[in-house]
């Protein structure tokens, strides 16, 4: 599947294999990996990415859950330390969270960025660092500090060291995922693992974008804000968000153009609108992908709701994982969401055929085609209001259920 | 399984096939169960209760969905139309859930009523009604109409009468469920089917109480409200819950006695326990049944929030299915609950064993045998507070999925 195969404002962004994508594209920026030896597999589990300058503004969004990972807490700190909002690398590994490790967690992803520091001669607090694996097991410091001393060696510009990052910071995914979007001379290049909102916990979502850009951390905060919102916090598969996720933007100003706030929205929207198509086709098990929208409420918030509820139903989902065209399962999850609604006039849509109409199904609901990969659902709750929004979400399959039941054991 | 391999309040409930169960135990009820033809396997498909006084005191309590089915809404309305809180005989059948069919469907579920009415010599108000069964299909009323001549006819006292009618009501369902505790010198009966909070849209849950004490529909509604909440209200497989839920009990004063709030809270308590032990462990595709407590909250309320979000984590779920004591995926999914909680205070125990202490992994966390069918968990979110709640709930398995992408196609 290429993104272009998905519905959303994706358009221009290129993730075809044939174009340079990934965060060395844009100029000024290095990328290394490793194999540190924290996968078991023996794969490569650990990444660098290092801004040159001249500039090095950042900006982050982390998890919303309440139980975070250290190498969270400390790439919080970072952002705040020394300069507010200036980071100068990205130190990743995967095969081992660091979350819940208590306090050796925390010495330890501290360790993480004090070693990737000193390997590159800068301040600790100039370091950001992310984590993705499995929880509530000590990180093998001994094969970190060595990861970080082969990726300190090993730096480099071209496509291929921002390909070999995206792969070493793979957990459940199948393949890595890169991504790339040009302005007028100016580049934004990034790379993804894992599923953000719809994350199982050991596939955490992280997310790098780098840009030549010049552009102020409140500039890069306010893009990524606005982006994450359509974007990663609108994938939702199983309603489980994990203790690590972390998406990231560095910009470095070496391309000498400023372009404006809007510019820079759509451009940052697009490279994580481009990843998070790739994070929801390569989601744990996925046979299907799912865009829900609901209108018909009195605000965004209530159709956001009832989105959400309809994505997490494990009624719905496997309904789709058996391309049933199961309406009855979509007015019993949205019934129970806390949106308005006007229990007599709800209508769905699937891939644009009405199934039901005014709360009672339409002719052929049953015999709609819903065998294809994407099925698009549409859900007018029957107010007046304007309210409406979408999630994107998967079927419940064997698959899912077999991954996740056999992962730590 | 017998209930008392459970644990819950339930030692003295009666659910052993050795002695005499169900809706006909006590004086002055009968029973029927029939096969109109609704369900495609020709299984039987209609049941009915009667109340023959000399009272017809009756209390209920409904889904919370707000999409709720046409038998509900006829059910309602029959409590508090002619003397409130009066019904004589209750109508059910399986196969057909008769939900959002719309004008037509609220025709349909009042002939079910008033046919059923005519058949006994009764007026419509005196009758609920309760349906399981697919979504979105119109009732094949002639076939209902047979079944419910055939039902007024052959009404009888015998326990195996009340038998036939709590087989006549299973969808999804393996095995009938019923039950029966004794006052001194009254009875309840009762038979269930499907699971309610932890409801399949189309394996709603039905819950027919029954009693010969004397009790006032107030001491009916206050016992059989506090006995949900702490049993059906505590069932959450998947966090959907039917159009059609019903909970109802009916009560005759046939044996004279009329017992206190006290004994009868207690009692309905045990008939609800009783049920809701046989239906958890009948969910769709259980291979586990998983008791999740959570203390240290300030709230009740919000020990309540965070032990439904972990009972509907699918990443949690699939560990118990694969036995994994991945206690990492606890604090991942507590950590997203609406409650207050010390984020470096979590201890988490898998069937009494500390396998999270401060956030952190106990020694042995790994190892604990989560292999049996039972399994209890138990989180401290850490605060002073003195909350605490419990739900229940399933693993989430390869049959769950089966069941339910292939149910309606």
């Amino acid at each position: 599947m290429t993104s272009s195969e998905n519905t959303g404002p994706v358009e221009s962004a290129e993730s075809s294999a044939s174009l340079p994508l990934g965060v060395t594209l844009p100029q000024g920026f290095l990328a290394a990996s490793t194999t540190a030896g924290i996968k078991p597999s023996g794969n490569s589990d650990m990444a660098l990415v290092v801004n040159q300058g001249p500039r090095f503004d950042a900006a982050a969004v982390f998890t919303r859950n309440r139980v975070v990972a250290a190498p969270v807490k400390v790439s919080r700190a970072a952002l705040v330390e020394g300069e507010p909002n200036q980071i100068k690398a990205v130190v990743f590994n995967a095969g081992n969270a660091n979350a819940c490790n208590g306090a050796q967690g925390m010495a330890d992803a501290k360790k993480m960025a004090e070693g990737t520091a000193i390997a590159l001669g800068l301040a600790s607090h100039e370091i950001a660092v992310c984590s993705t694996g499995l929880i509530g097991e000590l990180m093998p410091m001994d094969k970190v500090h060595g990861g970080i001393e082969k990726l300190a060696k090993n730096l480099g510009a071209d496509p291929s060291f921002g390909a070999g990052a995206a792969t070493a910071i793979m957990t459940t995914d199948t393949l890595p995922k890169q991504t790339a979007v040009h302005g007028e001379g100016w580049t934004i290049g990034g790379m993804g693992k894992g599923v953000g909102m719809m994350a199982p916990s050991l596939a955490t979502m992280l997310v790098s974008l780098t840009t030549d850009a010049i552009a102020s951390p409140a500039a890069l905060d306010e893009a990524l804000r606005k982006a994450c919102d359509v974007t990663f916090n609108t994938l939702d598969v199983d309603g489980s968000t994990s203790t690590n996720d972390t998406v990231i933007i560095q910009a470095n100003g070496a391309s000498g153009v400023e372009p404006t706030q809007e510019e820079l929205d759509e451009a940052v929207l697009k490279a994580c609108a481009d990843l998070a198509n790739q994070l929801q086709a390569d989601a744990e098990g996925v046979t299907k992908r799912v865009k829900i929208t609901v209108k018909g409420t009195v605000s965004d918030e209530q159709a956001l709701n009832a989105a959400r509820t309809l994505g997490r139903d494990n009624l719905f989902k496997c309904a789709m994982f058996g391309s049933d065209p199961n309406w009855g399962r979509v007015l019993a999850a949205v019934g129970m969401a806390d949106a308005d609604m006007d229990p007599d006039n709800i209508s769905v849509f699937f891939n644009d055929q009405p199934v039901c109409v005014e709360s009672t199904g339409a002719p052929g609901a049953r015999e709609v085609d819903l065998s294809g990969a994407d099925i698009d659902v549409l859900v007018d709750l029957g107010t007046s209001g304007n309210g409406t929004a979408f999630v994107r979400t998967t079927d419940l399959s064997h698959e899912y259920v077999e991954i996740n039941s056999a992962y730590s054991s």
